[in-house]
């Protein structure tokens, strides 16, 4: 089997675990009557690559980790990504109506449910992590979880991104500012999901952090690279989300600043930074490695 | 003094101590000079009674926890309902645009800052938990903490009650309904708020959580139906907020369904059933006793 033939049978296999143990806990939840569940479900269930969870499964995985083990961290950092997509989409924000090709959440159902679901997805995630099952010194790791997601999710990661990402809209920004933005609008929850990883495995984990917050950080910045290119070369279908956006919006992009070529030697660069990264770590990353070049090749 | 001297006395020290804590909190975050961060701070530091945090340090005090020790749950619970106000008061919601005598957060920012602010403070609760002071047997304690307060605020506590509550705009509800609605958009943050205290002081305060649920419960209701009644008998400058608004919204209260009196009959009737709770706790209850009756009898 090819390298990428693989990967896409083994993005799926995690795809499916993380939509099972997602579906899960949504279905431990009271009231699942009310609109508030189902567009929880809605913004959670609908889709979705599975990215960060299938990060967090093949790190852990990497260090020994049981899967089983592995659900808690991977369940909750993706909690953190769909809170953020249906905020993210309001009309007070991006004000898109369509996500992974269907309608965004405060479409198919309300703004006010739409807020509320994003704001109970997140409370979810430290739930989860609160919760799950996790190996057995769990509250030590628990706690070191819950530290890690919230400083990568708050006013120092997501939050801050999407707010300088706001802040930025319409103005002429530089390359250092769209690195400054990425590193914490997508960058910082990719990393997490890595770490989230790392932390299962206790202190073998921690001893590589500095290695994988390298690789973390390169493919994340990779990640936006070429969702930048992709919003010029590639159509709307494919996309699942409108093809032309960021440029309509007036949105300083890697194309823009660097040319449709600057930005896929960019993300070249950025795909050779993560293999230097892992190539410091003792363990096998060939999962870790077909990841960075999906990063730089996925067409959606 | 009089009991309800010293209590003003008394929610003025933990109100001072309560913010302290907060501003020390929000001072840590970066990137200090933007809108997300100054939202996050209008947000959190302008006034506010700070029943919440109240409540968990009596409760912990109670059961001889230091207040050192109490800081971190108190500022947590503080953070989730400010961000709950931020999020209740935007267009989509409540639309309010006086809160505590102030343009509300959206106002005085813009909406997309604002639920942005409103996010960022949920998070910055669980990294509060993570990492603020707490007694030896800390990551046991957080975690039991973490999941109190996650089970609080989200899809089955606060959030649900913010949902049910939007449901019921306009519509017929009944009693049974009406106390669905605020045992969970309000009760259960007060609740949480009494069981964090609780839970700080280890064995010792599990043993006495049924009493203090009963107590809590009974308190948060009555803290509503008060409000209820305010609404009704108060004036706008004295609430801080639009007095007759309910009526405005024709939403369901305590006074339209049981009328004024019939309102300040379950008002004394659940300030019973409070005291009846803490007559069943082998500590001393007296600021638990004093500050339930501060809660039928404020006048904002």
């Amino acid at each position: 089997m090819t390298n990428s033939s693989s990967l896409s049978l083994s993005l799926k296999c995690y795809q499916q675990r993380s939509n099972d143990v997602l579906a899960n806990w949504l279905s431990t939840q009271p009231f699942a009557d009310k609109a508030l569940l189902k567009a929880m479900q809605y913004g959670t269930l609908l889709g979705g690559k599975r990215a960060r969870p299938f990060l967090t499964y093949v790190t852990g995985e990497m260090l020994g980790v049981a899967q089983d083990d592995l659900d808690t961290p991977a369940a909750a950092v993706e909690c953190i990504h769909a809170y953020s997509l249906i905020h993210d989409d309001l009309p007070a924000m991006d004000d898109d109506a369509l996500r992974r090709g269907q309608p965004t959440c405060h479409i198919a159902f309300d703004e006010a449910i739409a807020i509320l679901a994003g704001d109970a997805l997140q409370t979810l995630a430290f739930d989860i992590l609160a919760n799950g099952q996790l190996s057995q010194d769990g509250n030590t790791q628990r706690i070191a979880m819950v530290s890690e997601l919230a400083k990568a999710s708050g006013a120092a990661g997501m939050c801050l991104g999407q707010a300088l990402d706001l802040d930025a809209e319409g103005k002429h920004v530089g390359l250092e500012q769209l690195e400054l933005i990425h590193r914490h609008k997508t960058g910082a929850l990719i990393r997490c999901a890595v770490r989230l990883g790392a932390l299962a495995a206790g202190d073998k984990g921690v001893a590589i952090l500095p290695q994988l917050d390298k690789y973390a950080e390169a493919i994340g910045l990779a990640f936006q690279v070429q969702d930048d290119i992709l919003d010029v070369i590639s159509d709307t279908e494919t996309l699942g989300k409108p093809q032309g956006s960021d440029l309509a919006l007036d949105k300083s992009t890697y194309p823009a600043l660097l040319g449709l070529d600057g930005a896929q030697e960019k993300a070249q660069l950025l795909y050779q930074e993560a293999l230097q990264a892992l190539a410091a770590i003792p363990y096998n990353t060939s999962q870790l490695e077909v990841f960075a070049r999906y990063i730089i090749e996925r067409n959606n």
